[in-house]
């Protein structure tokens, strides 16, 4: 099986599995709002992440579904209030009308409130205690203030804009933190060892960053018949931004120099990383 | 010590570990606009009603201090956004500016946001790492699309409004939920028996139902000046109340059934419970 198989196998298999699971004796209208955003078709990177680390680690993937599934109830979550008319005011996404255009604003907060809430449900209650346990952890870090909410309030607010550091500081918390926490989460559900963890911890540092760099560049160069969301909102909303800093070919030479540095760190993992270095390595295709 | 000075007491510890709580490493605004809130001076009935039930079960009560803390979180983070523009647009809680009204409305979402995603972190991080996993779990249960978002969303679109049992079904969940979660979380950090669990449950709803029940009767007969929210707010945007439906007097006999209930229900922990009933009672005396 090909790389473009497998990674469209294991999303099937977290889509089927975010499809399958049921917001227990929640009201008609919740469950209706946050089914809507989160069987919306994205890429699943964050769950097929931490299936790939999973069996990187050396378990079976379905091992790290529960935290798959939660991950992406997380990311979810956080583009439900990111479109919000407070936040960035997106009425588009993934080529569908956004949470609060279909349901309107209030009910898209509690939609975002609902699922980062069932995020830790779903992960808390998988069927190995410890994981479920260190996972949950893992993913409070990752989401929380020190994580992709403190990253979501540096960038609303343009904060440290005038800082050369602050692109690289708000991709490490906004996007860069969940990242990383789907690849360690899916090694802890496979019980690796801290060598293993240590060397997914690197991985997942340098990819979280060639993700968000490549997102920069993708709003300048991107076509948004294929992206299926608005294009070009960065520049026009003075947002922080790697181009602007780096030009066109610096930021594309930061991506790929971001990505060979995720690839070197798979070495203790052998032949059982080849995945996840083919992920970072089609992420980078999306700009070349 | 009599009543009114332990209830203090208790709060003030409530009060101090929040206090003393940092959200560590998250940018300064960020922390800023969620201890704005958190530190308001609210009644700290559910961190109290956790560190009582900790002592009625047999333990000191600090040993359900991190769980205290995050359900306080949790509350804190669902009065920011139930004040929102979108949801009841109230602009005073407490006798001060709401979190939006301060911050602007992307803060006071990220603010909740992130209160409601450290509450998670703060829970699983307790000494006692058993009772950190179990009550992180009650906490998912009780926030989450079958619990209190779930009744947030029943309230916010009057869902059921023309049944007569909507009053006490939005109740459960959206206050009641939480409140059952603070007191059966207290037992579970004291390591208290199924018997005492039960026992837990059974005050826990009965109380949860008076305490709403009260509060709609406050919103028609309360002080604004004393309560610190805007008040005659229910029948102005047509919210579910139990006063148009029972009238005063049957809304009034309902708070007192449901105490009454909720202090019978205590007979397991003999007097050990005291402090859990006197509780229930000076709730009601808000009313009477």
């Amino acid at each position: 099986m090909n790389f473009s198989e497998e990674y469209q196998r294991k999303k099937q298999l977290v889509d089927q599995a975010l499809e399958a699971y049921s917001f227990p004796d929640g009201p008609q209208l919740l469950t209706e709002a946050m089914r809507y955003s989160l069987l919306s078709g994205g890429k699943r990177l964050r769950g097929v992440l931490a299936l790939s680390a999973c069996e990187a680690g050396g378990a079976v993937c379905g091992k790290a579904m529960p935290f798959a599934c939660a991950i992406e109830m997380i990311h979810a979550y956080s583009l439900i209030h990111d479109d919000l008319p407070a936040m960035d005011n997106d009425t588009l996404r993934r080529g569908k009308p956004t949470s609060h255009v279909v349901y309107g604003e209030a009910n898209a907060i509690l939609a975002g409130d609902g699922l980062l809430t069932e995020a830790f449900r779903c992960c808390l209650k998988a069927p190995d205690q410890t994981a479920a346990f260190r996972t949950a952890v893992l993913l409070a870090d990752a989401a929380g203030s020190a994580g992709m909410v403190g990253g979501q309030i540096m960038d609303v607010n343009r904060l440290g804009s005038d800082d050369g550091n602050s692109p690289m500081m708000i991709d490490r918390l906004k996007t860069g933190a969940l990242i990383k926490a789907a690849v360690v989460g899916g090694l802890i559900c496979s019980d690796a060892g801290p060598e293993m963890i240590s060397a997914g911890l690197a991985y997942g540092e340098h990819l979280g960053i060639a993700f968000q760099v490549t997102d920069d560049l993708l709003d300048v160069t991107g076509d948004v018949n294929l992206l299926g969301k608005t294009t070009g909102k960065d520049a026009g909303e003075e947002k922080i931004s790697w181009v602007p800093l780096l030009g066109l070919d610096g930021t594309r030479k930061k991506a790929e120099n971001e990505t060979r540095q995720a690839c070197d760190a798979l070495a203790p993992f052998g032949d059982a990383g080849k995945m996840l270095a083919e992920i970072a390595l089609s992420m980078l295709d999306r700009v070349s």
